[in-house]
C-alpha cells in the first residue's frame, strides 16, 4: 500500500460469484478519514492477439448491460488458485478464440473503475499464432470475430467495452510506428 | 434491452453509498437461461478538456486500489436527480479543474467492466476553455495537472485508469489527424 494511504479497517458486506463488497475505513496523508465503498474483484487478463493480417476478437453476450453481442478481445477472470496471470491468459485465448501464441508480453495495465473497485486488468499483446482449440465453459456463449488490421477504425466504432477499447486504441498506435 | 436477451427477474442484495448489487436471471436467445451478479451503478461522466498546449487531468486519492495519486480525465457520477449528461460534465470540470469550456462533443461511449457492472460513462470533449472555479466536495483532495499536448505519451505510460487510456489514446488520435 501507498505510504500516503493507512487502511484503518474493512468489512465484507456481500459475497458474490464474481465480486464481494467492503466498506473500508482509511486515513489520508492529510490526516482525514475516510470511508469507501470497495468493490473486491480477484483481478483479470485480456489478450490483443494479432497476426499481419487480422486482431481476434470475442463477439459475447454481457447480461449486465443489456447487449447480446458485445465486441471484446478476449479476457478472463484470475479465478484459478495457483495460476499465473500469463497461464491465464494463455487458457482464455485458447478457450475463447481457440489459437495459441508464441510471443507475450504485457501491453499495459489497467484499473476498470479505480473510485470504488479494485479490478486490476493485465493487458497483453500476442503474437506467432497458432490454432489451439480449448474447452470453453457451459454458459458462455462466444462467437470468434476475425477484424482486419486495416478495418480497426470500424470495429473501434462499435465498441464500447473499456479495456477493449484500451488494447485495439495501444495496439493502432504500435501499428502505426511499425 | 436488447430483443435477443429478456429479463426473467431481479434481486438487489446489496445497497451501498456508490453501487447497489443484484442477482439478476435472463434468457438468451438460444433459450438458456443464466443467473448473473450485477453490480449497479447510476452512471457518469469524464471529460477530456484541452487547449492549444495542454490536456487538463486530476491527480486524487483511489483508495480502492491503494494509489494517493491517480491522475485521471474529470469525471463525475450522475448522481444528482434531474441532472443531464452534460450539465453534470460542465459541474464537474468547474469543480475538479476550474474551468468552464465553450464547445462540447461526446467522444466516446464506454463499459467500464460489462461482464459484471452496468457501469456507463460517457466521455466528452470540452475546447474553447475559460476560468470557472467551482467548489469541489469536502472529502475530494484534488491537484489539477497541465499536461502539455506534447507529453501526452509520458502521461500515458504512467496513467491506469481505463476511462483516462480511452480517452487521451482519442485526442491522441484526433490530434495526429489535425
Amino acid at each position: 500500500m501507498d505510504d500516503a494511504l493507512e487502511q484503518l479497517g474493512s468489512e465484507t458486506v456481500h459475497h458474490g460469484p464474481i465480486v464481494d463488497v467492503s466498506i473500508k475505513r482509511y486515513r489520508r496523508a492529510d490526516g482525514s478519514e475516510v470511508e469507501r465503498q470497495v468493490v473486491e474483484h480477484p483481478g483479470a487478463v485480456a489478450i490483443v492477439a494479432y497476426d499481419e493480417r487480422f486482431v481476434y476478437l470475442a463477439r459475447q453476450p454481457r447480461e449486465a448491460i443489456e447487449e447480446a453481442g458485445s465486441l471484446e478481445i478476449p479476457a478472463g477472470t484470475l479465478d484459478v488458485a495457483g495460476e499465473s496471470e500469463l497461464e491465464c491468459a494463455k487458457r482464455e485465448l485458447s478457450e475463447e478464440i481457440g489459437l495459441a501464441a508464441e510471443h507475450w508480453s504485457v501491453s499495459h495495465v489497467i484499473y476498470a473503475a479505480p473510485g470504488y473497485s479494485d479490478e486490476r486488468i493485465t493487458i497483453f499483446e500476442a503474437t506467432g499464432l497458432s490454432d489451439a482449440p480449448g474447452e470453453s465453459d457451459d454458459d458462455e456463449l462466444i462467437e470468434t470475430v476475425r477484424v482486419p488490421l486495416v478495418e480497426i477504425d470500424a470495429a473501434l466504432a462499435e465498441i464500447h467495452d473499456a479495456m477493449t477499447l484500451v488494447g485495439l486504441l495501444l495496439l493502432k498506435q504500435r501499428l502505426a510506428a511499425r
